[in-house]
């Protein structure tokens, strides 16, 4: 919906420009606003650039570095919203976890937590003396930036998953059979992941972030009513934390449809989705909230025209929402040509009235 | 809902239980039937004695051997169906593909199906040439059954991705190159599995499947949009050619919880259910079919009395449906002890009026 003559908007946006933390609120905006998961990454040759000198967590403590590869979807690709770059797993390390990545396979614990012991040797952290390079890439970032700045923090369950299986996982045996077998030392651990993730969401707000992300990543591994008792009361505990800040929160489950209704009482402004939910039928269930999403990160591949002609569909099927930011279903894959996410944003700015 | 005096109902199945058929076409029952996706597997310690001889490749060539481990799970755990004992991609090494099982890895084609060549040299096989070891073992197995046999095969799409990938796959980008940068090869490879498959599940059927379920375990990795178009059409046809057997079709889209309306119309009598949806939930969308699942196969591993109370609950939420069997939401675990298994077994069975 236009609001105001197209030369005007232009040069609003040219000074800054809150479309993104507008449709967070549920406010009028005159296009869609698009960011998209792991826009700063390995699929850009810039990127790429910047990582052939450094290792990933080396990238991830070097702020001047991440401050470099935040900024080089918003100046390439034209989105509308920065992510901080880091990743959830480096309030882990934080905590005490020791953390590798290893190349082609992803993070590793090699010390895993599925004891008493374990996780009574977890810490919780204070951010600004463990990870204040990421307040400080927060606070560097502001000074460059002309679009909304998101922080973000993995969600106690995702990044419980992780603790305890030693890394990714395809079937979460270790995580499950201590929530079903071990369920008060799930909780302690679950406790102690929030408690850190509260003060450092906390530090993120007050370094400049002006929205805050949640990844629940493996939430949709959990049955609704599971969800409910093992990951939903955390992410609700932390949230409300961050109402004084008044900043935007977003909640996204990945594969988290079933969770909908659930994910609605998480005290999120904002509802993620995973691309396997038609956005509409998403719309209907999350009521008065604002959704983020949901296209499938590889229909980035079709043809220029059948891509337009889907994100116009979205873009209809969307149309009902309390503020909507157009994004992926997760985040950009490393083969996806630059050019074809550049012919998403432009679609996205075009057929939503910018 | 007790229909008979125990006594009588106890007799009645001594002779013949056809307990799971009745639920299937939505009859009364006198209690819940269950049975467990891959229920003959290597969580028995009788399954691994008799694999331990052989290859799986092997094992799923041997018909007395498929006998033998079909009716492990009936005879010690009290099963209301039995399932033949093989795999989905039996009918891919039929078309041609070659095969290989890779411990610890899974499924492999060392020759990718992703250019015109290659799914040009994919046969339509007739399978009682191909595969006469599978109808050989349901003959076996009907003369020594007193529980209905459930034959299988995988849907076209989940097969599809395993011949495009090569086997397994995380994020099944080759999959979705095709599909959307080459719908038409990958129409025509979807076309000649649908081909082979129909010939398959007919030959079962007259073989002696009382029942035939269709795998779609990647199903869930596509939006609505795609699956409607890429995957549903090709399911909806197999069934299309089965209904002159007059059997129950199950279909099981794992993971496809927001596919649940689209799945309704596949023509299938039972729609399989993952465990991430609440089951009540599911028996409204799906209306007047029967349904079949979902607990959590690493719920199993719960206390005993925590077990049965969950039973309980998901018994009561499946109460308004028009026929529920009882299953897992996904194969058991190879981790799963046993007895937990019958403790499942026995609860339904106990819980639901047996």
């Amino acid at each position: 919906m236009q609001l105001y003559p197209k030369e005007i908007t232009k040069k609003i946006d040219d000074i800054m420009n809150e479309t993104f933390l507008k449709a967070c609120r549920g406010e009028k905006t005159n296009y869609t606003p698009i960011w998209m998961m792991r826009q700063a990454g390995r699929y850009l040759p810039e990127y790429q650039k910047v990582r052939g000198n450094v290792t990933f967590l080396e990238l991830c403590k070097s702020p001047e570095l991440c401050v470099e590869v935040t900024l080089q979807p918003i100046d390439l690709l034209n989105m509308d919203a920065a992510i901080l770059f880091s990743d959830i797993l480096i309030l882990m390390e934080a905590m005490g976890a020791t953390l590798e990545f290893h190349e082609g396979v992803g993070p590793v614990f090699p010390k895993t937590f599925r004891d008493e012991e374990s996780v009574d040797r977890l810490r919780v952290p204070d951010p600004d003396d463990t990870t204040p390079f990421v307040m400080e890439t927060i606070r560097l970032l502001r000074k460059e930036l002309k679009v909304p700045l998101i922080g973000f923090a993995g969600a106690p369950f995702t990044c419980a998953t992780y603790l305890i299986e030693g890394g990714s996982s395809k079937v979460f045996w270790e995580t499950k059979k201590m929530m079903f077998t071990s369920p008060e030392l799930f909780h302690k651990l679950m406790d102690k992941i929030t408690e850190s993730t509260i003060l450092y969401l906390q530090a993120q707000a007050r370094a400049g972030a002006q929205a805050l992300q949640i990844f629940d990543s493996w939430a949709g591994i959990l049955a609704p009513c599971d969800f409910s008792v093992f990951a939903l009361p955390y992410v609700q505990k932390i949230i409300k934390s961050l109402q004084q800040f008044d900043i935007p929160i977003i909640y996204f489950a990945n594969n988290g449809a079933t969770l909908l209704d659930l994910s609605v009482t998480s005290g999120a402004d904002v509802i993620g989705l995973d691309w396997r939910i038609n956005i509409g039928d998403a719309v209907k269930r999350v009521g008065k909230k604002a959704v983020q999403g949901n296209i499938d990160p590889f229909a980035l591949l079709l043809p220029k025209d059948a891509l337009r002609e889907r994100i116009g569909r979205l873009l209809d099927d969307a149309k009902d929402a309390h503020g909507h930011i157009f994004n992926l279903g997760h985040g950009i894959h490393q083969f996806t040509p630059p050019e074809q996410a550049r012919i998403a944003v432009d679609a996205v700015h075009e057929l939503s009235g910018r």
